[in-house]
């Protein structure tokens, strides 16, 4: 089970650790980090720290699960036609393609988004829609007839995780892995959603009290 | 405001990227990965994914908050004496000295855990209080007198920094963090803890039925 992941500068750390870490264990999995070419260090969206791609994309044609993150770089790189057209090529061999948070907007740049409902990041819902979508304020939306499966914003790449390996695998491998990670969330606060969230903590972000986006 | 994250062979993702999220979001935050040396590549326990060190460990001296990952590395570095004295060193400098999962092991046998609670990974609780500590079967487990503060497995690592980020800058600081990274957990299933978790997805992972850890 071949899980692709592409690399780019600018890409938020969490969106692909958090998924990596659910499907690294499903049976046979092999991981492929793809860079722009093999061994670069990809720095992320905060500059804190950088991975390192295990292969070029130029070489990765085919995947099982094709699994794009998010992050300032793919609000950039929906300007970049090489990136849109490899992530249109691996989509047509995989069983599942799937987004986490700003991820989206690259597969709705490419195309694949058109006419669908599907999910993002809150602050990007615009642009998403942009792409011929629409949002839908869910933590996961599938299309199992479309492979193709997006998710909300950052942290919500593990629960799309847990519910991909429950159909690729079967949900008790899925709670297996959910399990393994002792993923029984106790947030300290009820603030991860625009809904929850209290106005002195939209403020710090700059969004304004009564914004949907 | 200094993070710094000990990289060693064998961390667990997650551990770190889960609260790097969210450290880094902090005022005035400066991200230092420690390995033996700076630039090193340090691969994950599960072998999938490599981060560079920014820095090596011996140029790392002081700290504002030293989080302690977990990982295959850190059951078999709790017989390295000079990361143990490393991190007994920095300890001495910091605001919060943190562990997830069982990066609880290595702040145990630096001797930080003797006669206090704490929480790690459910699998390695015996492996805990084999250093004098009592296992506490909580997401989070705090001792500002002692600046200390523990995190149970891998995705937890969440809940904690968004902890301590409430008490590093303010609840408020905190609840945007989380709003930034649209935190507002879907676990498919009720599956993350040994209390929760069926039969079945405790038999893949080898779990008696039963089991308290």
């Amino acid at each position: 089970m071949r899980i692709v992941f592409p690399l780019f500068d600018g890409f938020t750390a969490l969106d692909l650790v958090g998924p990596y870490e659910i499907l690294r264990m499903l049976p046979g999995a092999e991981i492929v980090l793809a860079g722009e070419g093999a061994g670069d260090a990809v720095r992320d969206g905060a500059g804190g720290l950088s991975l390192l791609a295990t292969h070029a994309r130029a070489d990765v044609r085919e995947a099982d699960v094709l699994l794009v993150p998010g992050g300032p770089g793919a609000r950039r790189d929906v300007d970049d036609p090489a990136l849109l057209e490899w992530i249109t090529a691996v989509h047509s061999t995989t069983r599942w393609t799937a987004s986490v948070c700003t991820g989206a907007l690259l597969l709705g740049a490419a195309g694949l988004l058109a006419g669908k409902t599907a999910t993002t990041h809150w602050n990007a819902v615009r642009e998403l829609e942009s792409h011929g979508a629409t949002y839908t304020p869910e933590r996961v939306v599938a299309h199992p007839g479309d492979r193709l499966i997006t998710g909300a914003g950052v942290s919500a790449g593990i629960d799309l995780a847990i519910t991909l390996a429950a159909r690729l695998a079967s949900p008790a491998h899925a709670q297996a892995y959910q399990l393994a990670l002792e993923y029984d969330p106790r947030p300290p606060y009820g603030a991860g959603s625009l809904a929850t969230a209290p106005a002195e903590a939209k403020a710090l972000l700059g969004v304004a009290e009564g914004s949907e986006a």
